[in-house]
């Protein structure tokens, strides 16, 4: 199967299921396409080729099946790969995995908007500057610290749920996000935000982003140039 | 269990559990907060003991587990009720119903900001202006449109993958917002829209919505007052 994916240093939605697929070890074609919506573009000519929704990230099967969002692609690969544990084992536990995703998938709009992911680029001056103006950002920051400590507090560690599982990879990239920014967070929630940096799914994609050297302007609201 | 949901004038992302679980006639008990944010309401007493996200729908079982997020709770139910088809049977066909339900879940911003749901409201003037002027709404539209009618053409209907599933329970609010702004479809979309619409769980819910009679002026952008 083959993975389309956009820029590793800025796509979070990409990042989510190349890391899921690396972590559980599901061999995969990774397709990069740099972001570049003008007309003719690489991107331009062949995401539309590829999915209706002309988002990435995409599983493409290799008869050609399509599965968009990443939501739904990580439900296909649990459903295709059974033997894998990407849910947890136990239904409750399973519940609350996609409860948590479901609220990371549509939620948390203030901090996505306002702390774009961007791997190479750390702004603890700016994370300073949102944190003490943004009471919005501040309860969308102390709500993620809750969730990840509720579920923490009853896993055998160092996940969510134990064992790396798909809710961890739904929570990577923003666990990215404040680290550059350098919010604040407990104890129990640092632990796991550094516990997600340092899986090596997660420090590959990272080793890879660092690699591209792709500055694109509308994925970069605190720097102009480099 | 309990289902936890707000106005089901007002509330989309109630409607489409609440209608599940009647569609697939499993016993539920029905607890409908109305909405009112403010200090000391029914709302804000009872929201925060039941669902860290204070948001609905909750579902929540007999000994207090609760499973929140409308996408989380259409899964929930398909893993607890396995003899119930609330997913298509065929593999394929559930990843891309899960597909679509995640792009719902995500996407169509414009379409969900500018046009409410409002079931007891009809605004053909409004949506014929909406559509003239809005590009971007009607790509919105345009694209649930293709999502729809390609589904169908592969379906043995009247649903998206013949029996009513969890991917027409998400599309039923969307279903009603086509129909009160009176947005024009293809002849197969809108047969689909309106077997949503006639559905018997639907019904039941809407006819409720309309007993309701409790104006929330900031669901109403299109009327200061009755």
């Amino acid at each position: 199967m083959k993975l389309y994916i956009g820029n590793k240093n800025y796509s979070s939605w990409s990042m989510r299921s190349g890391v899921l697929l690396t972590a559980f070890g599901i061999p995969f074609e990774e397709v990069k396409l740099r972001f570049d919506f003008s007309e003719g573009s690489e991107w331009t000519r062949v995401i539309a080729a590829v999915t209706p929704t002309k988002r990435v990230p995409v599983l493409v099967e290799d008869d050609g099946f399509t599965v968009w969002d990443t939501l739904a692609i990580t439900e296909y690969l649990a459903d295709r790969f059974p033997d894998k544990a990407i849910w947890p084992r136990d239904a409750r536990a399973r519940a609350r995995a996609r409860s948590l995703c479901a609220e990371m998938h549509a939620g948390f709009t203030r901090l996505r908007t306002a702390c774009p992911m961007n791997i190479e680029a750390f702004f603890p001056d700016v994370g300073a500057r949102l944190w003490a103006e943004d009471a919005t950002l501040r309860a969308e920051v102390q709500r993620l610290d809750a969730a990840w400590s509720d579920a923490l507090g009853t896993s055998a560690g160092p996940f969510l749920f134990g064992e790396f599982s798909g809710a961890d990879a739904y929570f990577v990239p923003v666990a990215v996000r404040l680290s550059r920014f350098g919010f604040p967070l407990s104890e129990r929630a640092a632990a796991y935000r550094d516990a997600l940096l340092a899986h090596p799914a997660v420090e590959d994609w990272v080793a890879d982003a660092l690699r591209e050297q792709d500055f694109l302007a509308e994925d970069e609201p605190y720097r102009n140039s480099r």
